[in-house]
């Protein structure tokens, strides 16, 4: 199959309460995306949406083609990916074999999401419904408590003292929020400390409020094409070097794996082999961090440090610009903002210019980078993985 | 590409307020599709799900990643497609091109939708999301607005007084009703006369009840695989043979093309254009009718009747078994039911299994039939065309 490259990226502000509609909010990255790629929206062959929210906070389903048709992308095949969180990166996934099949050479790719206007508490109720509705959520299993559960099982399985797990955790969001000072499109732009973590409200034992991404509005979008096409288009061609996805049933099904997240470890394997390349050949990482805990349990299962082992390489600043693995030099979802499903594709957004050495202004470029890895966990266990490089 | 069949089908029937949730209706459809495959659910590489109401109606997202794990498809890659009453087409026609291309060999691909305990006045209000839900929505434009207001077009524009209108869209309920009587897997298996449709009361002039489809709880299921794993596993593969898409935007920005949809004609010209095949080389058509002016509108609209035109083909028998083109002889969405996701993939199931010539011991059988056609309308404009074929 044929090779496939971002050449445009778009990408809005994360913010609350955005005053534009879902449509309005992807129409506008996905025509800076179209720009940027040299193109005009009638060049976009097809269209994939991440978009998990929009029929319940604006009670509008099926955004993809009043998408294409108000830029216009006119008739084109236009759909929606809903895999909860992941639902952006699945998208993109979905059109990288689109493309590398031969059947278009040039499709838009986005996501977007408006759930602050409910408010954070019914956000966190109505987002529950992406984990098991019918058992595991009567028995409180909304998300802090899922985390909190995952914190406490690998305090347990690591043997890791409360307190020092806590302030490890608190060490992933220290960083996340000082990168995030220098991305003009996060959400949360205030430094925070370890005190102003470990003294943070608890949400759900021991997860506290600077632990949590918070809901965002916010859209992002990417048009890819094949690489010939590409090398025509752009002289920085990103390209996905290895896909994988897998996921997982309910929590209660995944107890004896846990806190490990088995479809994450099979997603990127899939990725890395299919991209002939191993942990050590990533110069930095976009990865999942909707909790502290999260971002510590995916390292892991990225491959990146050895399982219960990744909080100390936070605390050593390993994985900060300079450092073994950079992570999440966005501010991630912690800092950055979290539109559910934008999340995925921005995070490919913030690959694609890191390797493309956009981010020196910004001063959080990270020097010399050629791979990238994406990873994004949606819900309870669907997981993607996206390698990207720039060879 | 390579050349994808179906191999394994699993129908639930249509119904009234099941007792199941969504995963378990599908759940079960999936595992008679699989055990049909002569497979076992370790078999199957990949799953794509069509749903739209999961979250609205039970609170239940990302249903995939659940039904895979619940039936034994451990840590497969599983996605959600919403595109209105399309979205179980656009799954299947997603998951021929993952097949086609190589990357799997074997995948499930469902529809499912619970939509029926909110009581019909409210699923319509929230059906209505799928339309613009900030212009027209807001003017009125539900969905039996939507095709009132075609019905109205379509007889102004053909010079069709509106009582000639009315009894040619009674005879396509009428047809649809015998038919289901035929099938057991429908919804509503009841007899109606000419006068049954023309007084049943007015839902949105001149759409009256029995113009109207019925809400429907159920699940469909189909397994795909590459041609040379088919082979092995049936002695009877229907292939798809062509596949096309397309979409249009809210309702308004069609008004030059309207009563005709502009996206369904250029979804069925690439299928049609990829099949090498034309109108006239289909056996059997399952189409689009979620009132009846939908289906005298889809009709022409694949080529088998001039515009304006379908009314008399259908007054005069040539949609039925024996006629120019037998239209929805499993009984159509209106007698059949419309589980809204499911509905794609109900239409497979039908068209497939008549391909096979497993119709013969309910009496519905279409003689000799080698290719047939699915046509699927999501919202107001996202078209599906499904060409498939036992040759």
């Amino acid at each position: 199959m044929r090779r496939v490259a971002v050449i445009g990226t778009g990408h809005s502000k994360f913010c609350f309460n955005s005053p534009k509609t879902a449509v309005e909010l992807l129409s506008e990255v996905a025509m800076d995306a179209i720009q940027e790629a040299n193109l005009t929206p009638k060049d976009i062959q097809a269209v994939n949406v991440g978009n998990v929210l929009g029929d319940f906070e604006e009670g509008q389903g099926m955004i993809q083609s009043f998408v294409a048709n108000d830029i216009g992308c006119f008739n084109v095949a236009a759909n929606r990916f809903e895999g909860a969180c992941a639902s952006g990166s699945i998208a993109v996934r979905d059109a990288i074999m689109w493309v590398a099949s031969g059947y278009y050479d040039i499709m838009l790719v986005g996501g977007v999401e408006k759930c602050t206007a409910m408010g954070t508490p019914l956000a966190t109720r109505t987002f529950a419904m992406f984990g098991d509705a019918h058992y595991e959520f009567p028995a409180g299993f909304l998300f802090p408590a899922v985390f909190g559960l995952l914190a406490h099982l690998y305090a347990s399985k690591y043997r890791i003292p409360l307190n020092t797990l806590r302030e490890q955790m608190a060490a992933v969001s220290v960083q996340s929020h000082e990168y995030a000072m220098k991305n003009p499109n996060a959400q949360i732009q205030k430094p925070i400390t370890k005190e102003d973590v470990l003294n943070s409200f608890v949400i759900s034992t021991p997860i506290q409020l600077h632990d949590a991404c918070p809901f965002s509005d916010g859209a992002a979008a990417v048009v890819i094409a094949a690489e010939e096409v590409a090398k025509k288009l752009t002289s920085k061609p990103v390209y996905f070097a290895g896909i994988g996805q897998a996921s997982s049933g309910k929590l209660s099904s995944q107890h004896k794996y846990l806190p490990r997240i088995y479809a994450r470890e099979l997603a990127c394997q899939q990725a890395y082999s299919m991209a002939g390349m191993t942990p050590r050949d990533m110069d930095l990482c976009e990865l999942h961090d909707c909790f502290s805990i999260a971002a510590m349990i995916a390292a892991e299962g990225l491959g990146f440090f050895e399982f219960g082992k990744s909080g100390e390489a936070w605390l050593k600043g390993e994985t900060r610009i300079g450092g073994k693995i950079p992570i999440n030099i966005s501010g991630g979802l912690k800092a950055k903002g979290h539109p559910i499903g934008a999340s995925g594709v921005s995070q490919v957004v913030e690959v694609t210019r890191q390797l493309r050495g956009d981010m020196v202004e910004q001063g959080r470029q990270v020097e010399g980078a050629k791979n990238g890895i994406v990873d994004t966990l949606g819900g309870d266990g669907i997981l993607v993985s996206l390698i990207m490089t720039n060879q």
